[in-house]
């Protein structure tokens, strides 16, 4: 294992204290338990957008604390989801009185813990709303999952209800801006190699020289089925439609409920894309893939999504959640109406996403 | 070697494609000769910046057209000069009566293919001026240099002289700027792993489990010597060292005279840095590291910074002049004064880098 870090113990801590030197004026970062705050929390009046789970995604979460998106971001050890304390104690830091929004990805370390941090936090007396992100295409019921994973259209939340807490809106909307995005977001990752976790040392799991992984998560999770080594265009077509003929997706979610002070079961169910949809494309670096190839996957997703009828408006190319140093990609589609579009546009002040401002 | 591409020989012009699809709001490609624009090029009466050079480096330097940069680069194949032609073609292209800039990193095939293309659009009646980078504090005469390579200040010479470009600076003083920043900016390299040129197919050179490279280039080059692995506090420490404690560096450089219509050689010494100093802190990915890792490094330099007096003013972290998928990083400072702070700080909007606007 060849990594920029040092002890394998403190690689979390080394790199929040990167990000607090690298950042005072966007970020603070608390330790022990260890959250990222805006540096100007808490925003009076305003809903709290918190995220989290394991690190080893970064830019994701704590990059992405800032104004126009992140209120905190909860960082567990490296692929491990983070503890209820974090959550809880974030919640109470950046809470303005308008209540706080958890954006959980899929996995069950981050929806037990975040469960019991909201309860916490409404024992408190803090409003809370919690939505489900669970949009991988690939597999139902994974190794850490149960239904679909958590991916790329978490980064895609995170910007647009960042936008839409700065522009007001209260704790109810920005749950059903929340949920409206997830369900409406789909995604799909492929690996070349491994990733190696520090505290393993060695690879997470072995591929071949002509080899790759469909369907893989964001943790080097198994995928779909191992194919042998294929082109760019032929691997970004197999992505593209592995979402775009994805069918309707219909699963059952728990929310909470201010009013009962309980958690309620909603059935949701998750349309396709259709011809005369208009997206956000999402083109992600798992971590090792420079941006280059990242052009040759887009270009055959624009290829695609023109012969499907479907209109991309907005994109987003690069590395936002990783999966440590594995090469490989993922791509995200955002079925975006006028009300998503706003708020994608809307100015973002982050560490790992900025424009507008 | 596996990547996301297909045919060796289409991966430039495919990832050309796939940029010019992702970003006609902001730029426009040019094939045969390859070239990127701006999408308003010419801009009637702002100085235009050129640079360009082997591709391989994304997203240098296509990434980094578009308001407030750059006006076009010109991408040779990967790790290869691009053609006087191309270069040619561009200033003609993006030439909007007040002159071009070349801004050319210090490699033989490129400093030999501006100049050619130099003289051709001076023939044409266009003003010129072109500045070397040479910045890399690594080793002085390598494998395809005389004299110091051209790296990370090339990143950010684009985005200050850009800016400066932008707020109506004519060409002698987008050139006396761009001199400045070079001379006032420092470099140093570290590969853990090689990288693969598609065309040659198989790792450009052998490094061990156990060991990196000190002093890399960015296409592979030797570096200084090989060392065996350490820890992200000693790599950071030696790497932030040798920029700091790096002596005056003096050496004569070509540069275009418009009155006599020839080249004239004039002789610079960089002064070193000094407590009292302020910088703007750059550290890069060589594409395979994520960004989590050159946290880690951050770190390292901002304490070692502080120990010697010197002040970091601005950072930058990511992935922006990289060597394919190698993993290493690299880190630039820059002596930076209120012009240059002034500059750094305006408004970009480009694909590889933005803000402000």
């Amino acid at each position: 294992m060849k990594k920029l870090i040092n002890a394998v113990e403190d690689v979390v801590k080394e790199q929040l204290e990167g990000m607090a030197t690298a950042h005072p004026d966007m970020l603070k970062v608390h330790f022990e338990p260890n959250y990222v705050t805006r540096a100007d929390a808490p925003v009076q009046g305003k809903v709290a957008l918190i995220s989290g789970g394991g690190s080893g995604h970064e830019p994701m979460h704590g990059g992405f604390v800032g104004k126009g998106m992140l209120d905190a971001a909860c960082p567990g050890e490296v692929f491990t989801s983070p503890t209820p304390d974090q959550m809880y104690e974030a919640a109470k830091a950046v809470d303005g009185g308008a209540g706080v929004l958890f954006l959980v990805k899929n996995y069950t370390g981050d929806v037990l813990n975040f469960e019991t941090a909201a309860e916490l936090a409404y024992g408190d007396g803090i409003k809370v709303q919690s939505i489900l992100i669970d949009d991988d295409a690939a597999v139902k019921d994974s190794l850490y999952t149960a239904g679909r994973r958590g991916v790329g259209t978490t980064v895609l939340a995170e910007k647009i209800v960042g936008a839409a807490a700065e522009a007001g809106y209260d704790l109810e909307q920005c749950a059903d801006l929340a949920r409206k995005v997830n369900q409406n977001g789909r995604s799909i990752g492929i690996a070349l190699t491994s990733c190696t976790v520090p505290a393993a040392g060695k690879p997470t799991f072995d591929l071949g020289e002509d080899e790759y992984e469909f369907g893989i998560g964001i943790h080097g999770e198994p995928g779909r089925e191992r194919l042998p080594m294929a082109s760019a265009d032929e691997i970004g077509e197999k992505m593209a439609l592995a979402i775009l003929d994805d069918g309707p997706y219909t699963r059952t979610v728990r929310e909470w409920d201010n009013e009962s002070g309980d958690w309620v079961e909603k059935e949701l169910t998750d349309p396709p894309f259709k011809s005369g949809d208009q997206v956000i494309a999402f083109v992600n670096s798992m971590g090792g893939t420079p941006v280059s190839e990242l052009y040759a996957i887009y270009r055959k997703l624009a290829e695609i999504c023109e012969n499907k009828g479907v209109t991309i408006a907005r994109n987003l190319i690069g590395p936002y959640i990783t999966s440590l140093e594995m090469q490989g990609c993922s791509i995200t589609l955002l079925k975006a109406d006028d009300e998503i579009l706003k708020f994608w546009d809307a100015p973002v002040v982050t560490p790992g996403l900025r424009w507008g401002a």
